[in-house]
């Protein structure tokens, strides 16, 4: 199966989409835009769930649930917050189907079944969210209210690609109110690093912190805070944001509390959001031409055993040592599987399990039987060394451990690589046609420059990083000063 | 807040929807038969989730994620299988918003973004995942196919109440997919076994296990197998359905596997579901008029502790001594929320506490610090205690687990004295009318009857109970031969 897969070099979207599909993660489905995420992939979206659901649980939010529809005139409160993207959504008109009386078998929508008000299916909740947020909030004694929510969110996307941008997509969307400007601020900011952390530690996805130019911020927000990665190819990925609202829906929905002071006060508010875009970075960080590579603290299988025998007898001498060895890495909460199956080779198991990203693969044939060994093989450096039964559950312990470590090291050196320091418009162009990668260059901060160079180029301000040195210079483009650089790339 | 909640004597329908609102639960939205489910009622349901998805995985389930939209065309093709409800759901027509031109400010569906296909908000998901599974299964090796998943569906329903029955609600569906029509039956079995162990060992909710009757099967299925609860209003609730599907699905999407011989075999399926309902049911069958009762496994705040001070001198004291209990509490696992807002008085905390459910109370005061004392109370018979600092963390997990069988205790003796055998339609009148409850009566087998004894009395059959034994006897209603007694009862 693998040696069907793409080469990386050869075309990097093909390979990204054949990957997918083959290691079973998920692929298009009968509707159009919308996928399929198969067991396999959503295990890894549900290791990510478990981790940034303790996260969010940790800082004090607490999950809920908010309806899938949105009334048309809810939308038209928050219009100028949400034109991003309230226009290209998925719109409910009517509420039955019916035999359709000239067709034999056929449905058809029901034209009396007309709903008086047409009903969005939520791109995002915040319209929904704030008009209920108005019977919430009375008193200061009400905030900070802190709410999270798991859902699905659907946008009319006209260019879809497997987790990158589907029409429909899984996510959760925190959304907060507070008093001050200050603690939303801070509630903000919180949240990026939030998920700066969760990128880092488990996705071992090094990620670029810092603000959007007021071109890319979200459309209601008074700033956005990013988290920005760089994926194999060159290409930036925005791979979560956290929105500082100021006060503009508590405005549109007139939420307002009285104050300690009791006076009337509109409430400030953020919300921040990560998708199942995140498994498209996870792919596209570290994998490679043999297939998928996991980072152990979220791969479904951790540990995968390879029986290798001839007749049944061998088998089971064979499966009575692994047995020892399943339970002992189980007792340590390594997940681990044991493939005993008869109708395939172990050569065909080993391609299986590579092209899955299965982070150590655990041998045992006659030879080991005799000497009271296994072979352990790491998928991401494929290094191989022959262990005794007796030290294998330490080995695996630590070689996770290192294979994690190693996956983050790696993506940052990469990406360590790939932010290039440019003074010119020439050498600016020359390194996104190029080489890819962030390009960190000065900027006079104007919508109208940002515009000419994504025009020229294709390179959108990814964001000006939170640790941005001041410094003096000039506009890459327009010769203009500029105090801090800030940094472009193409983008998915 | 307590007090002013409607007694379930006085009108039982209103207390469980004042009791919703008053618990935070969940309450109504902008969008018409849709609710929120709030924080404290999703932390419930994410208590459910857990269990129920440990006792998925553990026989042999895996969760995915199928799309939320079902193209007209593929309900066509199980149109027979799903009349039941492909009528009444919402139905995407338009894919766009856009200004309205004669209406400044305001939007309008944009008559140009028209669907070539209407798409329908899944009622349920047998009609896309099966035509998913079509391209997953050829052979005997791909079988079974064993997978969950947790959505929100869509049922256009006209009369609504908050988590029995609205438009939107979350559930999970299992679709399984088998070699044999014995292993799907088998399944089909297991699962409702996992539905009626977690009924009743985490909702301490007894239920009858059984089949429906024909006429109250699911549209797409050969039997419908369910658990059903008794509410205190002496209503049924079906709490839990598993379908045992036959090949209908399998033939209506072209379903077909390889056999170990070669042959070409129609998949054998089942379907399985429980959704947010079971937060009504857990409600109905537990709490009394002075607000929810929640068994201690599913409950969000096992134990709760209450202040009682003047200053903040006394506070800090038995802050002290609070922090110590909640550790060990925390310690032994269970879940712990200490109550030191100086904005309500404990009386009001008292009465908050009891509202919400939370099984155990405890409080300390100035002289319980003197005595090295707390007072513990248990929320479902109100029974106080004075203890022992020392003893109170094995006093309270002894506790939990002493309510927790005791709901269930007292949820069965009310269940099994309202299951009435009768033998005359008379008395089957009067017992529906004026007891409630399960009845539990010989029927001749026919539709007929079924609808007659439906319209006169609005009771239907909940189920033919698995362990009913065989017996002669005479239908009540026409006096034909039976062999079987089943239960009657109006239901939710």
């Amino acid at each position: 199966m693998s040696k069907h897969l793409t080469k990386r070099a050869e075309d990097y979207s093909k390979w990204y989409n054949e990957l997918i599909v083959k290691a079973d993660l998920a692929e298009n489905s009968a509707v159009r835009g919308c996928m399929v995420i198969k067991p396999y992939g959503f295990a890894i979206w549900e290791n990510m769930q478990k981790e940034l659901d303790r996260m969010f649980k940790e800082t004090g939010h607490q999950n809920a649930y908010f309806p899938l529809f949105v009334p048309k005139s809810l939308f038209e409160a928050e219009e100028k917050n949400a034109e991003g993207f309230a226009k290209e959504c998925a719109v409910v008109t009517h509420y039955r189907l019916q035999n359709d009386p000239e067709r034999e078998g056929k449905l058809r929508v029901d034209p009396e079944a007309k709903l008086e008000e047409e009903l969005v299916v939520r791109p995002t909740s915040e319209a929904i969210i704030w008009n209920t947020y108005k019977g919430w909030i009375q008193s200061h004694r009400d905030l900070p209210l802190l709410i999270n929510q798991w859902a699905n969110v659907v946008r009319w996307e006209m260019r879809t690609r497997l987790f990158l941008r589907t029409a429909e997509f899984l996510w959760q969307e925190g959304h907060t109110a507070h008093a001050t400007k200050a603690e939303a601020i801070a509630e903000a900011k919180q949240m990026q690093e939030v998920y700066a952390t969760f990128a880092e530690e488990f996705m071992a996805m090094p990620v670029v912190k810092g603000a959007k130019s007021e071109s890319e911020r979200f459309a209601g927000a008074d700033d956005t805070l990013t988290i920005e990665a760089l994926m194999q190819d060159g290409k930036a990925l925005q791979a979560g944001t956290s929105h500082f609202l100021g006060q503009n829906f508590a405005k549109a929905f007139d939420v307002k509390y009285t104050s300690k002071e009791g006076k009337q006060e509109y409430v400030w508010a953020t919300s921040w959001g990560v998708s199942t875009r995140l498994i498209g970075g996870l792919i596209m960080t570290h994998s490679d031409d043999a297939g998928l590579v996991l980072p152990p603290k979220l791969a479904p299988i951790q540990v995968v055993i390879v029986p290798i025998y001839k007749g049944e007898e061998q088998l089971d001498a064979i499966s009575e040592k692994v047995d020892v060895i399943v339970k002992e890495l189980r007792a340590k909460g390594i997940s681990v599987k044991f493939d005993d199956r008869d109708t395939f080779r172990p050569g065909a198991k080993f391609a299986e399990y590579e092209l899955k990203g299965v982070p150590v693969r655990i041998a045992m044939g006659a030879r080991d039987l005799e000497n009271g060994t296994v072979e352990v093989a790491r998928r991401d450096t494929f290094e191989k060394q022959t262990v005794s039964r007796e030290e294998v559950v330490d080995v695996v312990a630590n070689l996770l451990e290192e294979i994690q470590e190693n996956l983050y090291t790696r993506a940052l050196n990469y990406r360590n690589d790939h932010i290039t320091e440019v003074n010119t418009f020439d050498e600016f162009k020359d390194v996104i046609e190029n080489k890819g990668g962030f390009v960190s260059a000065h900027w006079d901060g104007t919508i109208e420059t940002e515009d000419t160079i994504k025009e020229l180029t294709k390179a959108t301000i990814r964001c000006i990083p939170n640790d941005a040195k001041e410094e003096e210079g000039v506009c890459v483009f327009t010769g203009k000063p500029s105090i801090k650089r800030v940094l472009f790339a193409k983008a998915y």
